[in-house]
């Protein structure tokens, strides 16, 4: 047998089960908040026909394609990409949602509140906070017909009642509006606004200068142009402030889109400000966004964590208006997805984030000898009976080997059978062992589960 | 725009809102379940390179192989099959757990035992319980160098808990032995013994006179020898009951691999005997249980739920001592599989498993006009604060149609704040309407969350 330590696939993590352990929480957290919201669970399957997914984006080159081993076999795959029917994985979940609401329009009541936690695949290069395989949890909120305003400002609240229950960063969520960026530039009468929006797209990246000089080397803008554009996407706000509005037209560029923007922008940023009640997490005007994806029609979000801008945004999203449409009836939409492999990979390689132990069990039943494994199973039994995790000692190794069978994996409790049928606990941290009913013993609430906590200093 | 309604994807099932809510809740059990036995969530990655997969099952046609767009647009698919690197999408979780054992071994304690709970895919022909895309919930106790045999008897007992706490038909769980069958075959002296289990493994669908008749003509065997083999696999025995034990015996066939297994199988069934204390969940011998995957190497499980056997299993496995082996180490393990989609699917289409509602939302705050808004917000979040599933109306429509907006859902409550401050909670089922404070009211426990239950008969 041809053995051997298998490699791990670059861009597609594994977690330890320590590191799972807070994964697991994170995503019950993001679970529990979005319930309490009131948004039901969907989950897509993962693959998607290619015409669906190469109609929205413009990342084909970063699409799995997925086909039958046999299918690939007899045909070859030299017609994969004209073949209506090729599957291929889904790279986000707001394209498999929106089909989704087309597919069972008929069966939803509108307007639909749902969430979704599921992997998701690119082809994408890896890196630090970029995988080929990777987990988002998005919220969203369609309506057929019409959408009301006020779901855009609701989103931001959702996502900072997530991250008050969670052990991170601070977080800054920065807010634009696509027809105010729109209008602006139409408003300035620039030929190619989209070429426009890329260049300023990098201002997270590069220099004002050198977008500066892109703008007017690359695109063709004049210098008074690329200023003024520079000037919008410099503007940024406080929590709550809608001084950003004045700043705008102080630069003197007029059009009705760039006014019903402005108006929705504020009236976003105008109801968030209270939002995360502090510092952990803000809402805030920043002019610069206008995010990637090209299905974004107003409102567009993105958040960083303080200390890890690197890594990009770990929450955007926005509102779009067009995205599902049966010809009908359009549904628009907006959505907020949380990158939940992008936020924990790197807090967990830098042991920034911890898992009290690396398994569910609290209590271990020791065996005393295999004659009496019985014995022990049974107490496990009352124990699981109300709520304890508990698993039976695998094997009748002298009680100073079950305890450190124990103390490998941090469970916090041993216990031990007596010959008189009566039960001790034993503390192993402590040391301290006590008689105890399986009928009736509970650890404390803090050991009971395994707890999740930040061990590093929290960041400026 | 090409708009249209999409089709849905033969064997990619999807469910509607109050169809996830079952799923969910089940999923939750599961987890709920393993983890109060101890055993450690994992998660794999979708993807294996083809060569683990192919080392190890016979299904290469079922496997869906993956590759970016990129790739089959540059180089063509005809050396697919040949590449090294080439992936394909996992068609079990018990071959990449494997894979991950033997690549984290320096960092997991021994024996280990996880579950798994994830998506896996095949290539098959969809039918009623056979999907492209399925859920799996998988338990395994896997060990460096050997394996304690009563993990055999253990993971029969965690599922037996798991059944116990879902509303679904009784389960009849299927025992045998691999080094049973395979001693018993070469106690007869039998040249083929795989191609005869095969055959037998047929039983289940095809009557034992046909199966007697395959086994002469197709695999060659003598009468006398096909007798014994069919005498053999009609073998079947009581919970706890180790009859069969002579039965066999009384067959004639010696060999010492059928001692042994003998033995093992025995030792399973004797301490499986009480497991699931009644008619909901029983354990017995059925000799003639082989499965199909060739990696079981001793006990082998197979469940079925009463008035559903045509399904086939929906919770199998075993013991395989050579899975994962890196060349120093081996690493044995057993494991149960539960296909939750399986199960679940085809009660779900018949309406025999109902949720009470398809959104956690238990109250809907009304709102008076759009300018009090913020004051709805504000009783949302108060009764958030406290574990309510709460969503405010979405438009300030007369009173009469945001009740009907809840009543769609089956929302059970309706929150109204009055004008002075003060609010009240109507139960839309009773339409009783009282004073109630978003700072201490609860709803009753059974409308905390969406309830699911069995709608039908119980099958016979």
């Amino acid at each position: 047998m041809a053995a051997r330590t298998p490699r791990p696939l670059s861009g597609f993590p594994e977690l330890l089960p320590e590191e799972r352990v807070v994964e697991e929480h994170v995503v019950d957290v993001l679970r529990e908040v979005f319930e309490l919201h009131g948004f039901a669970g969907v989950e897509t399957r993962a693959v998607e026909p290619l015409s669906v997914l190469l109609r929205k984006g413009e990342i084909d080159k970063e699409v799995y394609a997925v086909r039958r081993l046999a299918e690939v076999a007899e045909e070859g795959a030299t017609d994969a990409e004209g073949s209506e029917d090729v599957l291929a994985l889904h790279y986000d979940l707001t394209v498999p949602f929106a089909r989704y609401v087309l597919e069972n329009a008929g069966r939803l009541s509108f307007p639909f509140r749902r969430y979704q936690i599921q992997k998701v695949w690119r082809g994408e290069r890896p890196q630090e906070g970029r995988f080929r395989e990777f987990r988002q949890a998005d919220v969203d909120v369609v309506d057929a017909g019409s959408l009301a305003p006020h779901h855009e400002a609701e989103l931001p609240q959702v996502m900072a009642d997530v991250f008050a229950r969670l052990p991170l960063p601070p977080v800054v969520m920065q807010v634009n509006n696509r027809r105010l960026v729109e209008g602006f530039y139409r408003g300035l009468g620039l030929a190619d606004p989209a070429a426009v929006m890329r260049e300023v797209d990098k201002l997270d990246k590069v220099s004002p200068a050198r977008v500066r000089a892109s703008l007017v080397d690359g695109v063709g803008l004049g210098e008074r142009d690329a200023d003024a554009c520079l000037r919008l996407a410099t503007l940024t706000g406080e929590p709550g402030s809608t001084a950003f509005v004045e700043g705008v037209r102080a630069i003197g560029v007029r059009h009705e889109l760039l006014e019903q923007g402005l108006d929705e922008l504020a009236a976003v940023v105008a109801s968030t400000g209270s939002v995360g009640s502090g510092e952990r997490f803000r809402v805030v005007a920043d002019l610069s966004v206008t995010r990637g994806l090209d299905y974004y029609t107003g409102t567009v979000y993105e958040a960083r964590m303080t200390g890890f801008e690197h890594l990009g945004s770990v929450c955007s999203g926005g509102r779009y208006d067009a995205l599902a449409d049966d010809g009908r009836t359009t549904y628009p939409g907006v959505g907020l997805s949380l990158g939940v492999t992008r936020t924990l990979l790197p807090l967990l390689q830098r042991g920034l984030l911890r898992a009290s132990r690396p398994t569910p069990t609290a209590v271990l039943v020791a065996v005393t000898d295999e004659e009496h494994r019985a014995a022990s199973s049974a107490a496990a039994s009352a124990l699981r009976a109300r709520g304890v995790a508990t698993e039976v000692a695998p094997s009748a190794a002298k009680f100073g080997k079950q305890i450190r069978f124990a103390d490998r994996r941090s469970i916090p409790f041993v216990w031990f059978l007596q010959e008189d049928g009566s039960s001790e606990v034993k503390d192993i941290r402590s040391g301290e062992q006590v008689a105890a009913d399986p009928a009736s013993w509970l650890p404390p609430a803090e050991d009971a589960r395994p707890a999740v906590t930040w061990t590093g200093e929290p960041p400026a």
